[in-house]
């Protein structure tokens, strides 16, 4: 049911991370990617909603194999053309926010019906290439199937020009910036060269949302986006890339901005991260008020995941210390494993709960993965069965057929590492003494200067460098009044570390976390 | 100006062979695929023609690059698209002749104005492949932009079901029989594996027409399809494949069908073939008569070719018993390129005579190919210039910097050669002694009986075999009473060599021929 108030209320299908194509040669796994595109798909025209909206990685390759391209223009062509006129109306300028080969957006055109336009920016993995350095986007704006926007030609030069939509008395001004190499990324804020625009006219009546493709975590000091070089004047932020669903929108309480990462809707490595239930999210936005609706996706194959030390397991604890244990071990991790299939075919038939006839459904085989820390403190030895042969017992019982186990031990050099940490708590400790208030203060005041219509290109990140590496109190006012020259001086001779510490992370990948495959 | 009784009749533009992509990374040439087809697609709208029909390769590449796909889509939407309603009325199952995501012809979809629909078997170079057996012609049809008919899933039995179309009281029955692998096509005829199939209603009424996309030429024994072993109730064929532009339709006196060869709308071999003039055509058929109006493109690179033998070129006659006479050589072909690249911008103008504004025509770098035999009979020699430098001293003047001269001598060992000419003509000479006529009249017997309305699955290649290999006269009559019986059993000891009489070729290539790319 639309709701009430749906004349002035702008409805929003987010999601994102489709990677439509992940592991489709794949004999199970191989459709995963495009059903549960197709469920987006097939929600957005059920829910009737106003716009879909996509962060990035549509598409799992840079080149998707024919078969990816064909289900998802397919499942497009179903859903979102119709009969139904789009209600939104088009303020900016569409040759430049889409930059296609039609000056329109693509409910605008004549000759295509569209009912429910999607936007989106490009991921990671599905960036522009090649000849004419287009991207698979560009083949399904070309085809008047989508709206790819947020481009980002330059990535030491980036301008975020809104795409602007009204409907009724609702103004959505929609941000989009499309990947760019994080470091790369970080660099280019440092250094004052992205500017984002804002409508010149009624600054204040317009909800500001914008759709980011980076590193959320800092897995390194300047390998990730920090939520607070986003400008301010964002209401919303959707954060793509990372692939867990953290579906409920939180609140940055130092700029006042909510961020909402959906996740991916394909589990493209098997991480504590891809475990979360698969979720996209109807967004209303009503004037400068907006609401969600998480909706659970009902295709995405069930995955379950558990981490044990065996050594710390009651039923495993004494085997150690026997003989030609392994038949028991064996047999203790498979019993957990059969647990765990149970436990995802009660959570998946738990999640199809509108559905009819029940006794129809048939559970998809899960992904499942479990981790075993092997080591033995107190002497003896775990005879693990070889990971693949293990994980070869439950075929037909699990998607995942090679890989259900993982046996690791824990670092030897544990020694080491202790010293490692405490260089790590030594570092935090020094970030905590500096005067963090002055760097947050700093960056809202930067941040506030997105009052003017257009920004400076400015030398902010110098400044802001001059101010921690010199305890320079006045680089912001110096920066304020000389924002133009700033920007004209070269700036070399900054070294990153002194820029590391506004960074205020640590690496986290030193507490001996993977990247998983985003 | 559309023709006096256009409700009555079908307007086609008819192309083929548009290779987009092909060469697409040479500097110079690069965009010469996509513009000369981009050229068709302006022509099919400017001449409001009903309807498109390509006979295979729109694209070089089995995997077109992104561009490639870039710029077909963005032709055919820009072009294709349109208010007009189509006014063909499809009579046939979409369904089982598009076989594609949607179960209708593009112009009937409620949701996208399709003007101009366009009909396309696919090439050799444009095949299904890979996963989900997809052609490039696959995207382009689930986008909605072209209609995909003539599918030969299996090789060895194929089943040709027309697109049935209606304009007032014209009925055009579309057949189309996507490439496959000559030799294997061959025998499938031969096999009795191809059914034709027909309306089963007022047969009389339906013109026939079928595109086709093979070898035309017997450059081996059954390396092609031969005219006759296309059905006799076909009025056209469109001949794809060959890239020789034979625009006027000719007559078969055989089979009383015409066939229309259009050719490439792009040279992509250096060869006599390739520099016709490359024409499309206006096919306009009214009830069962037809009419072509060619139209050259305008767009294509010019081309010229020629070859000379240096020792008969008055000019050159005396060079080869000078010593040191390579910048005389050199000089002399130089002058003879100078000519041609005169000559090709002279047959470039001629072309635009349409174009009101002549002087800002601004004739294209030409594609120059000079091939010169460079024997001596009289003794003394030619020292030619490396192929490559020579060519290179036309940069800014023609297209293909690399190749503008081929050498060649006279093969040494004429002796030998003449007695292979010696073994072709004997085997000329026993094929004219075959009954030859009653080779033909078994084809046309074979032919005549697609009055069925399913042509039945025959042994028809075993009853030739037969016919000729053992002289049996009655090989005919058995076949027909035992048609049924016939293509249960096997069809295995039959010899090759048996049938290669019966298709009464000689390999052209003996000739000295090379097969260009196509």
């Amino acid at each position: 049911m639309p709701d009430l108030g749906d004349a002035e209320t702008i409805r929003i299908l987010v999601a994102t991370d489709n990677h439509v194509g992940y592991n489709e040669r794949d004999p199970i796994r191989g459709d995963d990617s495009w059903k549960s595109f197709h469920e987006v798909m097939c929600l957005a025209r059920e829910r009737d909603v106003d716009m879909v909206l996509l962060a990035g990685d549509l598409f799992h390759e840079n080149k998707p194999s024919r078969k990816s391209m064909y289900q998802v223009m397919r499942s497009i062509r179903m859903n979102c053309l119709g009969d139904k006129p789009c209600e939104l109306e088009l303020l900016s300028d569409a040759s430049e926010n889409f930059q296609g080969a039609f000056n329109h957006v693509n409910y605008e055109d004549l000759d295509i019906n569209v009912a429910i336009p999607i936007f989106s920016i490009h991921g990671n993995h599905d960036d522009p290439s090649g000849e004419g350095h287009l991207a698979a986007l560009d083949i399904l704006q070309v085809s008047g199937l989508l709206n790819y926007y947020g481009r980002t030609p330059e990535s030491d030069n980036i301008q975020v020009k809104p795409v602007l939509l009204q409907k009724g008395r609702t103004k959505l001004a929609l941000y989009g910036m499309s990947n760019v190499r994080d470091e790369r990324l970080f660099r280019t804020f440092r250094d004052g060269k992205v500017k984002f625009y804002q409508p010149s006219v009624q600054k204040e009546d317009w909800f500001n949302l914008i759709c980011v493709h980076q590193n959320h975590h800092a897995y390194t000091e300047t390998g990730y986006l920090p939520e607070n070089f986003l400008p301010e004047f964002l209401d919303l932020v959707i954060w793509g890339h990372e692939h867990e669903c953290l579906i409920n929108p939180k609140l940055n309480p130092e700029t006042k901005f909510h961020v909402m990462q959906p996740g991916s809707s394909v589990a493209t490595s098997l991480v504590p991260g891809e475990a979360v239930t698969k979720q996209v999210s109807i967004v209303s936005i009503t004037g400068r008020d907006f609401k969600c609706e998480p909706i659970p996706l009902k295709t995405v194959r069930p995955f379950v995941m558990k981490e044990i030390v065996l050594s710390e397991e009651k039923g495993a604890q004494k085997l150690a210390r026997k003989e030609n244990n392994r038949t028991e071990v064996t047999r203790f991790l498979m019993t957990i494993v059969e647990e765990l299939i149970e436990q995802a075919k009660a959570e998946w038939l738990a999640m199809q709960e509108d559905v009819e006839e029940e006794e129809e459904l048939e559970v998809p085989l899960p992904l499942v993965r479990l981790r075993v820390e092997i080591s033995t403190p107190e002497g003896g030895s775990y005879d693990c069965e070889n990971p693949q042969r293990f994980s070869n017992r439950f075929v037909g019982k699990v998607a995942n057929v090679n890989d259900v186990v993982q046996f690791y031990r824990k670092k030897k050099n544990a020694a080491n590492r202790k010293k490692d940490d405490d260089v790590d708590a030594t570092a935090v400790s020094q970030l905590s003494t500096l005067d963090t208030v002055k760097v947050e203060q700093l960056v809202r005041e930067f941040l506030s200067a997105q009052s003017l219509s257009i920004l400076p290109q400015n030398s902010f990140g110098d400044a802001v460098a001059q101010f921690i590496d010199k305890d320079d109190k006045h680089a912001m006012e110096i920066w304020k009044t000389c924002s133009l020259e700033a920007s004209r001086r070269g700036h070399e001779g900054r070294s990153d570390s002194s820029l590391n510490q506004m960074a205020g992370t640590v690496n986290s990948t030193a507490s001996g976390k993977t990247n998983p495959e985003r």
